[in-house]
């Protein structure tokens, strides 16, 4: 269930307004020079054209990412990677965040890619469920650390590669993504393109060959999903657009028209698109505006449930067993895809809504810890999340609940979320990210490092030298 | 035109028999475990089961793709493809065949894949017109420079990662291709995969987990032919399934049925499958047996012509000027395909028949030499051109000519051929493999350093380190 119901489960964020997908037929001439006009957004924008909204969006998505990358670092498919390759990897030009390893820029930009998507917790863009940081932060942070990047230009930088990888996923989503692609690789190797060929100072036509190169390399099947390999699908696209940016810099020569050309990339991976997407209000609005950051370790769905509990549990100081009875309403979806009653180990619990209502009235969070072995398997938790209870309510939204706590002395506590903290309409706060932020850091930087680390990532546009942000998440 | 009939004009080696292709609806249920089917045929086969022909295919195989690789590699792309990745490769583990560079081996499988395919004169099987060699042998000789390798295991991988990619490819052939793929380089990741794989003594486990990363990762959109990323797709596809065959060893988990999955490689690629093909007669036939390779420096619809006008040479010793005129009739795509009258440069030259027939009388070869720049703007060779005719006969297969060949003293001389030499019916004398391998070595090789390195091939089987090949090749 987990596999076949991921872009469901993760695209049932309530609030979004998602335009509704008319695909183009191939018949129908595509707009002229697609590829050529992002190339050209690519090497035009400065920074100076950025709003300050936009600016900010990128600081957020920034220490989000980095938050992740450094939680997901000693994680065994971490392990696993660099067991694997650092015996082949070049000088050590660039950090693994929270960890000692140094490698080559493209080697840490894959590792530093798997490391920031392995808990399932790095950001996702609103309308076409990507991952955006994965590919483009991974390997701009690497490049970063090997050339000299101003803060403001990694900034524009970062922007620009979201911009290109989620304007190219909403051409062409949902139709790639229920073909069976992983978005975030196939889509995510453009964003990569973009952003180090930005950094490199590539040509207009150098950056018409590194999407070319971006191109002819996706990366991606969701029958991956539940392995080690999903993480490798956002590092893998980090480096692979690095290395299209770095091959196209020394006049690699590819495709010009890698897009919209009849063998090119949108005809190939997918049976429908609309150009539109790509094209429209290029400049004038950035992609990154749409990305959302996840506040609990789950999938998307479980998000207003915990929202609620949380709640309770700050407003209330109640004990376990104080509870005599929680009754959820909840949208079908939620039902459809996290109804668990008896989860048996922390990745099961990410598909309990009962043990995260339990879990987050016990211990006020749904973080990692409380999606692990230990918290599914907490007498006090599995106690209360018996007597947790759903009802399914049409009416409501799938980032809404309706919650009905009955103490033992018979009060009646109810809470109702109308967006989750999260979604889009009902984004996280500065401090919640930095909450989050110091989660997952806990135990792997010291409390000091993990301020003087947050503290670059909001200062980011001023940094003289934003690769000083991977030396500082070093352990 | 060169790309969109790239297809057809490799595919038009006449004499070929292509079983019809019936493709399988998707709801049809794939036979149970196609993956493991194909692992456990990898795992299980040895050396002494190979019988001898596929053996001495294999030493064939393996001369002719050094041959290419050498003579490729002072091109122009193998020095920017050096020249942007060699400033992060790891320590030099591998070498790259006729040049003195010493890279780490996934960046060496990178380059001498490269290198192999940049003159497009690397082998071709019959039926699906994948060139196996490339992303197998770029793969597993850089493996055999960093760990021993004995020859017999060397030949043992080789026909197993040629018979994978071949049994796969030949599975989605031709609607994959239809699609757009390049399929050398998407099919060909499961050939370096498995024949990595095999040479790493992985369980059958870590086999289909190193399926599960190389199907994750296809390298190849057809919209990259006429530039340089064409001859990367091969490079790249030996470095995307060493990759994964080395995460695979350190247990990197991935799917276990990457092939036949719902959101597998077979159904996400293709619009069509016989599974039949990957699953009929394993270990019974090899599909290396079907492997061809080109006597002529481009395409194979060209073949006859240049094989019957060198015999012509070689059997008259005319001059030009001797020659009044030629008179080829020739199958229908030949002129399709090749009918450019004034061709200017080496590249247009393998497009006109005219400048085929002039320049294999003139100089009695169809090598690089005869395709380049300087041949084609030879006056001898121009004069003679003006004076080739064609006329069209539907009679004729795509690899047969009839030449009438007329002196200005008023002979008539004929020649017909049946089978142009390199087809599947009439293969190359290892002979005329040592030809084709002198011609591309010369200039890089000594003629020594030449019969060493052939003559080490030809052994294969019996070398301690498969590896003193890439040494051997070293400039």
């Amino acid at each position: 269930m987990v596999n076949m119901n991921r872009r469901v489960f993760l695209a049932a964020s309530g609030g979004m307004s998602v335009a509704p997908f008319i695909p183009q037929t191939s018949t129908q001439a595509p707009p002229a020079e697609v590829t050529r006009m992002l190339a050209r957004h690519v090497i035009s924008t400065k920074f100076a054209n950025l709003p300050a909204g936009v600016r900010k969006e990128a600081a957020r998505t920034l220490l989000n990412w980095v938050g992740c990358a450094v939680g997901g670092s000693r994680h065994e498919t971490v392990d696993a990677a660099i067991s694997a390759l650092a015996p082949f990897s070049g000088p050590g030009q660039a950090g693994i965040l929270g960890r000692k390893e140094r490698l080559d820029i493209l080697r840490a930009a894959l590792v530093n890619g798997i490391s920031s998507h392995v808990l399932d917790f790095d950001d996702t863009h609103s309308r076409n469920i990507i991952h955006p940081a994965g590919p483009v932060i991974s390997a701009i942070l690497a490049l970063s650390e090997h050339r000299p990047v101003s803060g403001s230009d990694f900034v524009t930088a970062l922007v620009l590669g979201v911009d290109v990888e989620c304007r190219i996923g909403n051409a062409v989503y949902p139709p790639h993504y229920d073909t069976g692609w992983h978005i975030t690789g196939t889509a995510g190797v453009f964003g990569s393109a973009a952003a180090s060929g930005k950094l490199l100072g590539l040509s207009e036509r150098q950056m018409l060959w590194a999407f070319g190169l971006a191109a002819t390399q996706p990366v991606g099947l969701q029958e991956m999903f539940g392995t080690m390999t999903k993480s490798f699908h956002p590092g893998r696209a980090a480096e692979n657009g690095l290395t299209a940016a770095l091959l196209a810099s020394r006049n690699f020569t590819s495709s010009e028209q890698s897009l919209e050309a009849k063998y090119g990339w949108v005809n190939v991976v997918s049976t429908g698109h609309d150009y539109n997407y790509i094209t429209r209000k290029l400049g004038e609005t950035y992609e990154i505006s749409q990305n959302t950051y996840k506040p609990f370790a789950c999938g998307v769905v479980m998000h207003a449930t915990i929202d609620g509990c949380i709640q309770l549990h700050n407003e209330h100081k109640l004990t376990a067993n104080q509870v005599d009875r929680v009754e959820l309403k909840v949208h079908p979806l939620v039902m459809q895809l996290t109804s668990k009653k008896t989860p048996q180990t922390g990745l099961e619990g990410k598909f309990s809504i009962y043990h995260a209502a339990a879990i987050a009235l016990v211990e006020g969070g749904g973080g990692i810890a409380q999606f692990s072995d230990r918290a599914v398997r907490d007498a006090t938790v599995t106690s209360l999340r018996d007597r947790v209870s759903t009802v399914v309510d049409s009416t409501l939204h799938e980032d809404q609940v309706r919650i009905v706590l009955t103490t033992r002395d018979g009060r009646r506590l109810e809470k109702f979320v109308e967006h989750a903290v999260g979604s889009a309409d009902h984004p996280m706060s500065d401090r919640d990210l930095e909450m989050k932020f110091s989660g997952l850091a806990e135990g792997i930087l010291s409390p000091d490092r993990q301020h003087q680390l947050m503290d670059l990532c909001w200062k980011i546009e001023g940094l003289p030298q934003a690769g000083s942000i991977a030396q500082a998440a070093a352990a």
